[in-house]
């Protein structure tokens, strides 16, 4: 958005910042998901060190899915607008031949919106660092569709529903 | 429960399979959770070979609570009858440096009802085997509520909310 507001004010202040307002309401900042501890437990995974992802997201992670995206989480078909899924990724500590959960890493957010985030197979991804609302994710189409983009036949989601 | 409808015949068909109907339902079995998907994650846990509760317990676990109960796991304080909580256990399969779920070991069941259970605290003990309704729990006192008991300042709960 600094991009946007800098180019904005080089042209002329008044019409352009209404536009910069336009272009920051359509890039849709992902909503911080209050609540989810609350939502749907869809499965969990330890990634451990060796793993192809553990410098990104190495600790247990626990998927969560709401109301809105439960059914289809089960059943599988497209997502519904309003359909968010989180990912909270956890420490995983080591402690008398246990694995216990430490502090959050990172609160990983996928939000559906078709129109809003129409280049990234309409959803918005985001990451909240640790317990703040400290925004992670700079570039969503390169840090976090590219990795989803093969997933197109489950609506570019990874998580299949634990039974 | 067999015991006590074998006691029952011996004595007097009639009079008796009504005092065993009782009993039974005093004894009462602990119901079910059905949905308890839905309900709140507590907190997960991996217990791996060496741990002392590893032949019980080994594999992944996670913790929910229901409704009634969600507000004393997070704050604190005695459940309210009806409140119920699950202990979900899983085996922890090893796969490329990850820990992945595998099938259902058992289904462990505390429901709080301070009349019907109150030798055991007030919470009813179950176990369900993997995914079916088949009950594991002979006796909850012996085989939970003594593992259990010294929680009591926690309402003979282990687990706490992990934020």
């Amino acid at each position: 958005m600094k991009k946007h507001i800098v180019i904005s004010l080089s042209i002329g202040i008044g019409l352009n910042l209404v536009l910069a307002g336009t272009t920051w309401s359509e890039e849709a900042k992902v909503t911080y998901p209050e609540g989810y501890r609350d939502w749907t437990h869809v499965k969990s995974m330890v990634i451990q060190p060796g793993h192809s992802l553990y410098d990104s997201f190495g600790g247990i992670h626990h998927i969560y899915v709401n109301d809105k995206g439960r059914n289809v989480m089960i059943e599988g078909g497209s997502y519904p607008d309003g359909a968010v899924l989180i990912f909270d990724l956890l420490e995983a500590k080591s402690e008398n031949n246990a694995i216990v959960e430490g502090k959050r890493k990172v609160l990983g957010v996928m939000e559906k919106d078709s129109k809003k985030y129409k280049d990234t197979g309409g959803w918005g991804f985001e990451g909240f660092k640790g317990d703040t609302r400290e925004r992670v994710v700079t570039d969503a189409k390169s840090a976090c569709f590219s990795c989803h983009e093969p997933q197109k036949q489950s609506d570019y989601v990874f998580s299949t529903y634990r039974k």
